[in-house]
């Protein structure tokens, strides 16, 4: 192994190869606190003697450290040392594997949703609705200070339309970042879009017509929903697994038994559940496409915020004849208002960008220059070290407060990335109920009927783990676990 | 009329009340040249002497005759004076109103569209295919610059989501410009969109669907032609003259045949003949859509490129009925790159606000904050001025190229506003074969063929005069013109 000769100031950026190191040893002790050689509560051995076990500097152990620190193996007590981590308690239960009707069925969300997102315009209003991190954990100052500069400096280029496939500079940092997911992808195979919404969207334009039938995930997405009934198609839910994602199995059996037109997936941190596909799942959900030829649209927007590394492979990963139209968007992770987002869509390149062309024209200019910098200046790796560790933590005060608070009985999804948690109430517990409660009550919460075609999930809601853990807050969980116990 | 002591900086924008005395005065004077008080080549007052006469300061009067140099109406000789502009030439004349097919027809385009548009992004090719201005003639510095200061302003809420409506700073703004356009409008009536062809996109979404029929001009915008193809839209095309617009009495006839779900016009500046439908004309339009309860989707792109103040009015101005559906954005005024339009959707509000959360989310937040604030205060009035000339002005160039250069019998469109002109060459010039001979040698235009569902206008092309005139745009012109001659 390897010693780096001297810690970098820890504004510069680790390298790929410093990063690696760190995750090595962090996976190392991990491993054997895993395997019970360091048990709950006892003390893991000191930086220096790790540092000499291992054969790394000290700076490398206490970055290692810090890594366990922030995913809630560690905790460092004052003059004392490491100690393994002890859980006070255990996570409630989670959610069963879903069980969704098994025919087509139209779909209507969109009253619902229109009414969750007035309510998210709100300022006074506290935002456990909308899948959208608080604005203190993105890295706005540093994002718009590159903006400011591009803007400065482009005084024409800047300002052109930039017709569809999008931008050079950013499809390249794009298809970079692509390897993570193990991706080979090259920047003709990108279309920018306006977020990972105008995306889906138009993946679905390109395969599906009024009246065809989809296969989704179940609970899903209401963005995607959405775009479904505006569309006029049919959705097929297809039982899924706040584990393992969506069932290979039941998928199996709706292409046999129905017409299916295209299957849409979010195998990283599923929005609800936050489930995540084992590559090996993956892997078959891929095969199994392909061998009737239906096209699969990956979402992966939250894949970068594994709460640990390496973040998970996408199923494009596993796609060899170009059938996986791989979706995301930096609206999760860096800038929501930014609306950069982009597609790689296999063997609908041209058709998608056709599309785009028809839908908006272009996707703006210096947001998506903006990012690309950021990209490239090695930046959105320190940022996503930092916010992964905010958002576990986020989940896990979340957990214990629902935990606390909600009625006996009540499940928790517990996701291993991205921000959201899906919380199964008794069944006498009517979220939409419980959502116009709180909103009373100036707390906005995603009514898990918002997640189904036909307004299933009524005992179920979503809540956002990414705002800062203040008093409010806790009232606010407080509030909504007698507001649900009332209703038990 | 009262009299404004001084002139002010001219950095400094002027107050609403000085322009109308600028223009109050301009038009006295363009008066008395229209009727023949002062003829061509005649001196007109001094202007000391017109002070005097109107009772009206000297600045006053040097702005108007400003306005009138940058019209066309008078030249400035040095040591002399100004003079009515003598016209050594007589515009050829304008094309016939056309007369398309009479029945509802499927539309495809696309695969011509997206060859013109790849052209369009090489830089080596001279841009007169695309209605894009140069950018050299868009305020990019400015608005740029504050973009720039927002952005470093904003370290929170300029990056978040801003889910429709939009941005209320920037639907302020458009409201308030409406009643340029004689519309009154308030913020709640506007939906922002990611640039005017969203906002075209989600209106036929809002009334139509697959297999309907809507009405459209002839020639028609290619934009929108391919929205319809991608809908599965059928499109009736009804005459248009280029100088007067859509013709009513054609469109009674076919809404009197065929059941017409919408009707798209352009009412202001159509694209591609520049054609204005005069006010009557526009009221008979909206009145006769009303009796029979069909919306009019108004695209008004152009509508602030009014070669001479004021702005035409928009269809929408004569809406009782919450009917009409008024489209813009500021793509061919400010910066096409920012992708920021709005809708007006009448009663199809709430509908829009959906679509538009199901296909994009949101438009991107700074760009919307950087043109409302633009817009606030006043250098947009100031560089509307300035453009308006330099457009007119590029027109008239162009023309004149065309009259010299182009086949005998070749007729031109004379847009008293925009920037594109529509050129009607001999019967035998095949559009196509020219586009492509032209694209040989590095010029991009625009065959007339895209402006319509069947590719008809097989002798006409478009060609855009938002770009600076040097020798290689002469000489570009002499070469489409010896090419056309090749094929006449």
């Amino acid at each position: 192994m390897a010693t780096p000769t001297r810690r970098r100031p820890r504004a510069q950026a680790e390298t790929a190869a410093e990063a690696m190191l760190y995750e090595q040893v962090a996976q190392k002790l991990q491993e054997q606190v895993a395997s019970g050689v360091y048990r709950q509560g006892e003390r893991v051995p000191s930086v220096r003697r790790l540092s000499d076990q291992l054969d790394v500097s000290i700076s490398t152990v206490v970055e290692a450290y810090r890594r366990l620190e922030s995913r809630g193996v560690l905790e460092a007590r004052p003059q004392s040392g490491h100690y393994v981590r002890t859980r006070l308690w255990q996570p409630p239960a989670q959610p069963e594997i879903s069980r969704p009707a098994s025919s087509p069925t139209s779909v209507s969300v969109s009253a619902l949703a229109l009414k969750v997102l007035r309510a998210s315009r709100d300022p006074e209003v506290l935002q456990l609705g909308v899948a959208v991190p608080h604005p203190s954990l993105l890295p706005t100052r540093a994002l718009n200070g590159i903006l400011a500069r591009i803007a400065r400096r482009n005084t024409e280029k800047g300002d052109g339309y930039d017709f569809p496939p999008g931008s050079p500079e950013l499809r390249r940092q794009v298809a970079r970042r692509a390897l993570d997911a193990g991706c080979t992808l090259s920047p003709e195979d990108i279309v920018t879009t306006s977020g990972c919404q105008e995306a889906l969207s138009l993946c679905l334009r390109a395969v599906a017509r009024a009246g065809d039938t989809v296969a989704i995930e179940s609970p899903a997405f209401y963005g995607t929903l959405q775009t479904i009934e505006q569309m006029g198609l049919k959705a097929i839910e297809i039982p899924t697994c706040p584990r393992k994602g969506i069932s290979i199995e039941a998928l199996r059996l709706a292409l046999d038994r129905w017409k299916i037109k295209a299957c849409l997936v979010v195998p990283n941190f599923s929005n609800p559940t936050g489930a995540v596909m084992p590559d090996e799942r993956k892997k078959r959900l891929v095969q199994l496409l392909a061998e009737r030829e239906v096209p699969l649209i990956e979402d992966d927007i939250c894949g970068d915020l594994a709460h640990s590394a390496p973040r998970p492979k996408a199923a494009k990963s596993y796609d060899r004849k170009g059938l996986v139209m791989l979706c995301s968007s930096f609206s999760k992770t860096l800038a929501p208002g930014y609306r950069v987002g982009w597609v790689a869509p296999g063997r609908w390149r041209e058709q998608i960008e056709h599309l785009k062309y028809v839908n908006t024209m272009a996707t703006a200019t210096l947001p998506q220059l903006a990012i690309a910098e950021f990209l490239e200046h090695g930046n959105y790796d320190h940022y996503l070290r930092k916010t992964r560790a905010r958002y576990a933590q986020g989940i896990e005060r979340m957990t214990h407060a629902v935990a606390r608070y909600f009625p006996d009985g009540t499940r928790v999804t517990q996701p291993a990335g991205g921000f959201v948690l899906w919380v199964e109430m008794p069944k006498a517990v009517d979220a939409l109920e419980l959502h116009r409660r709180a909103l009373a009550r100036k707390i906005l919460v995603a009514p898990g009927p918002l997640f189904s075609p036909k307004q299933a999930y009524r005992n179920c809601i979503r809540l956002t783990c990414a705002l800062p853990w203040d008093e409010r807050l806790e009232r606010a969980l407080v509030t909504l676990g007698r507001l649900a116990n009332e209703l038990a």
